[in-house]
């Protein structure tokens, strides 16, 4: 990636920040992305006041904008109350709702708001009463609108004239006097329409909106779906609030992402990689204790045929075997189901189609590694009935386990529980009492055949 | 969201796009998103051509870029060999090499490969010798670049003037006579600067790009970082050769996701949730057979013991609690670490730490549910020796478990191998063969106090 190499390596970056006198840092700050000397803040190694002394409000404010929600304050906080205040004129309502919003202290948080203007303490009071995984909590309220009447070259000159106030943009979005949206107009085709074209003749007036209070994870679908790079966000009365762009949505969908690969792996909170030890052990600990309940359950089901295997000693080596492959079965059904749900691939269509293939990947599977394994037990035990009820158990196992692997995460999202979250651990108890229920159960059966 | 209210409903699309008098048609066409098309050709009920028998060539191209990439081919084929030449001029490089590069059957191969211009048939060759997962198999050969003597006024004439070949574009790129690439201006400094301004002064200089070789998944994590929603991409004599837009990047980190989550899960290869019942049993049945032999290897140890089960069978219906949690603690540590290392997280300066973490977070969660297991056994079983060898062995197993989450997918990575897919495989062979090992080698030290 040239990104790094031809622009400022770190090294280098920390020099000019921190050495380079006022002419040199004034002619290279504008081409220094705020992302790299965030990098550099979070280097313990470094002094983080005097990497920022000399930086300009506005790069600052980017840099805040960087951060992690729950570290936002913590850089403002390195500056002066004057300072503080300059550097809060250079955000954007998005990201003063960001950080405000992730302020716990009510004495801070108070300071924090006294110090933003009229416009935005308003804005960003409205913005905050939006739930934050909502369109509302994430859209931005800066935008370029136009009214109906103008042409390009009119618009031109209209851009130009309010350039001061205008951030990167790929839309202009045309309103009526109301603030009703009428259409959109990207960049490219006002650029590529000669000058005296009517607005309302290049813009697109069936423009892809969401709702204030709709969903992130369905607005991020919508970003894919259609190739957005920015969605315009309307209220009930239709009226432009506030657009998404493209930027947001990629880290929403990596935090999704995020939080369903944890959830699969048994790890219910917010838990970083290099967070506390706390967050751990919250994240951790509860589903240990659920599947540590659901481990007795399986316990007692194998303390109920202790008789059969106080005869047939054997059977306790073999049963873990069982178990143990219908949860890996089971849990691969569970995958494909739970990411099919989150990609919204799963509907009325196709599920009984997938459920039978689910059904019939556990027969089949089933088939094959209950063969071997039965296949092995006789060579290793010389009973071919012990390899039956291996072979026999396994097959019922698989077969459970492929079925509540496709039913668990469908069952729990039609119940409006997050399947990524709770399948697991339903599935691998069905896999686990069911497994040594049909085995210790079949070889009870035939008892008489294995002594 | 009220992109489906708004727009044509499923419903009223069909029948638009199947009984609409041709004014109507011409009217609405160029507002139908081709992925709202697409989802109608996935209905079976549907009959593709009939669908599609009225749509202008521009937007029949559109659909085939929507669809995945094994199926592009086939809705070409729907068409006649005229039809289909004039399908392929609408194209993109990047779309006909998408496409082109998907086709497996030779002759069919060289009979599209016929139908391109001499132009997109040398385009499309050179973007298939890049490999598909790098940028040059991912970039657009289609962009706008500007020499550096322009004004703002020239750029917009120009611009005008080639209208009829620009694709949507978020920014052009400022060109020396040899093609190197000088800077890159974004359409919003564009149309906010006044006429008279040159080129240079607004470009930025400091152009962040790729190239040509570098890996998808870092370009992925490039525009995250920088918030891109364009990224140049150049070759090694610094040339500009194509530019990668956000929209493929959205897919390819969902794409990576679904793989991780997947390998994760005990699923090797591309299985789609809805796909052939072949693409499941070759992603699912050669993982199971790898997990077969671990458990054979586990059930190998638990037959060491069967002198020490067969005197205390109560120990055959506990010991499954032990390997069972340490697989749970064990796929939380190895989660939060593959994921940790998808996401660039962990690095030199962080990996002690989070190691003693993992390591500490098996102890206290091995002590608290060790604690809990031993306490129920005592009371069930009435023998306070039999609790301590099956609270140490929780305790003993659960650090293994958190270790071993940690290492195993360390140690992949360093080895070049994707953790995602092997690491589950080693930790649970590790919590299986060593949970057994602790409780049941204990149970035979203490023997004679648990008769």
């Amino acid at each position: 990636m040239s990104g790094t190499d031809e622009r400022l390596k770190k090294d280098e970056l920390l020099e000019l920040l921190l050495h380079a006198d006022e002419k040199t840092l004034k002619e290279q700050i504008e081409y220094i992305h705020p992302a790299d000397i965030l990098e550099l803040l979070h280097d313990e190694d470094i002094d983080p006041k005097a990497l920022m002394a000399r930086l300009p409000d506005s790069l600052i404010a980017d840099i805040i904008d960087e951060e992690d929600e729950e570290d936002k304050y913590g850089i403002l906080k390195l500056f002066s109350e004057d300072k503080q205040e300059e550097i809060l004129e250079e955000m954007s309502s998005d990201e003063l709702a960001d950080m405000v919003g992730s302020i716990e202290d009510r004495s801070e948080l108070a300071k924090v708001i006294g110090k933003l203007s009229e416009e935005d303490r308003s804005e960003v009071r409205q913005l905050l009463s939006y739930p934050p995984d909502t369109a509302g909590g994430i859209m931005a309220t800066e935008f370029i609108n136009i009214y109906d009447n103008k042409t390009v070259y009119k618009t031109l000159l209209y851009l130009q004239e309010i350039a001061e106030e205008v951030e990167t943009a790929y839309c202009l979005y045309v309103v009526d006097r109301q603030n009703h949206l009428r259409g959109s107009l990207n960049l490219t085709d006002l650029v590529t329409s000669s000058f005296d074209t009517a607005v309302l003749d290049i813009m697109n007036p069936h423009v892809i909106t969401a709702h204030v209070e709709d969903d992130q994870e369905e607005i991020s679908r919508q970003f894919e779906k259609y190739g957005l790079v920015e969605l315009p966000v309307v209220n009930d009365a239709d009226q432009l609030v506030g657009v998404i762009t493209v930027d947001d949505v990629m880290e929403i969908a990596t935090e999704e992402a995020t939080e369903d690969i944890h959830y699969m792996g048994g790890i219910s909170g917010e838990e970083e990689v290099d967070g506390p030890l706390s967050d751990s052990l919250k994240s951790r600990l509860p589903w240990l204790v659920v599947n540590l309940l659901t481990a007795f359950l399986a316990s007692w089901v194998v303390s109920l045929f202790e008789a059969t295997i106080s005869k047939v000693v054997a059977l306790s080596a073999i049963m873990s075997i069982i178990t143990g492959m219908g949860g890996n079965a089971g849990t691969q059904s569970m995958t494909i189901i739970v990411r099919g749900i989150a990609l919204n691939e799963l509907n009325r269509d196709n599920a009984l189609r997938i459920f039978l293939k689910e059904f019939t990947v556990g027969i089949v599977t089933g088939a094959a590694i209950g063969g071997i394994v039965a296949a092995v037990e006789v060579v290793i035990q010389g009973n071919p009935y012990l390899g039956l009820v291996t072979g026999l158990a396994m097959v019922l196992n698989m077969m459970v386990a492929t079925a509540t692997g496709y039913l668990v995460p469908v069952l729990l999202k039609k119940m409006r529980i997050d399947p990524a979250l709770a399948s697991a651990v339903f599935v691998t108890t069905a896999t686990d009492v069911l497994g040594f229920f049909f085995f210790l159960g079949l070889a009870t059966l035939f008892l008489p055949k294995l002594l």
